[in-house]
């Protein structure tokens, strides 16, 4: 499986690294990190920086595309060559996957109308903007489009992406290899369970930042 | 806060990235990606680098150390000076880190003997060799010394630290941002509860490898 994970100044790390650290582990697979010019990408939060090793231009034929969110989605350089190479790579993708709101790069180039898909939370009526019919469930899967929900959901989007592609023993073992046997100190990841005024703080942050990904500190 | 994240060849990308996107959401956190020599440090799977922004020697200050596991662990190179520079750091961190088999990096420089510890499940005898008291805890607090177990771990331990250096309030809304409510496809994420073949295969792969780090496929 030849995989791309697309990168663009302010993606947010997690999205990208949680699912390459699943999916690099699956027999056979081949992880390519690629934006618009090689060379070092900063992240969100500016004080790392992962290495593209390819140009959009010279991966025309990925098996699997990720895209990862982040606020520097809405920074906007490179972001129309992404949309066009997602377009076009898309004709021949055996899978075609976001990470939070990645998903508005899939929904921008017109990937996800009349799709089930999911994002980030406080990206949800943004991407139901674009046609999608959004989901609030973790990880959705529309045919051969497969959306997570934010940042730490591409964890489970690509162990279920694990199991499709070599089957639940595989999958099982990279789980066990990553020890993955979550146990959050709080019960505060989703909308839903988190106290109230926490979620108004940062959907607050994010329509004030259009980040898109509501962040902490409060 | 100024936090220091130690690279070096053959870490594993998760354990590193797991925890910067939870603590470089803090209020005044600074985090520093740190090795040997900076430039791209390749991750275990090495179709990745993350890039470290200063060396050890320029690193003399940090309040907060953090010690990525890997594979790369026993390759060598470097680690002696790494090992020396934990110990010098360790005079005046406020808080000194592992996630992992990062821990085994703790207990070389002699900086959990006699204290309560955890790793990577695959390393629990070899951590209990240093004279660490090994607990099967996902993470485990013993004064100043905090550690998780295998890989993905480290979001639960920076989640805790967060709590700890900000208040539950800022740890909720760090986790909510990050929309941490994990949902693994499958139930295979501790030895306790995955297939026990499965953790026998992982388990002899892991000696074979002396990698320490089980993973996949199978």
């Amino acid at each position: 499986v030849d995989i791309a994970i697309t990168l663009y100044d302010g993606f947010t790390a997690l999205d990208a690294v949680g699912p390459y650290e699943v999916l690099g582990r699956l027999p056979d697979a081949r992880i390519t990190f690629v934006a618009t010019r090689p060379g070092p990408i900063r992240t969100d939060q500016a004080s790392l920086a992962l290495v593209a090793e390819a140009s959009l231009a010279e991966t025309s034929r990925p098996d699997l595309v990720l895209v990862p969110g982040g606020p520097g989605r809405l920074a906007g350089e490179g972001h129309d060559e992404l949309v066009e190479w997602l377009r076009r790579v898309d004709a021949i993708t055996t899978w075609t996957t976001s990470v939070c709101t990645g998903a508005l790069f899939l929904a921008a180039a017109g990937l996800l109308t009349g799709r089930s898909a999911t994002t980030h939370w406080s990206a949800r009526e943004e991407l139901a903007a674009y046609g999608a019919a959004v989901s609030e469930q973790r990880v959705v899967r529309d045919g051969k489009y497969v959306t997570a929900a934010g940042v730490s959901a591409g964890i489970d989007m690509a162990l279920t992406l694990a199991g499709i592609l070599s089957g639940d023993r595989t999958a099982q073992a990279i789980q066990l290899g990553i020890e993955y046997d979550p146990q959050p100190p709080y019960r505060a990841g989703s909308p839903v369970t988190a106290p109230p005024e926490i979620v108004d703080f940062l959907r607050a942050r994010a329509v004030n930042q259009a980040s898109g990904t509501a962040s902490a500190p409060m």
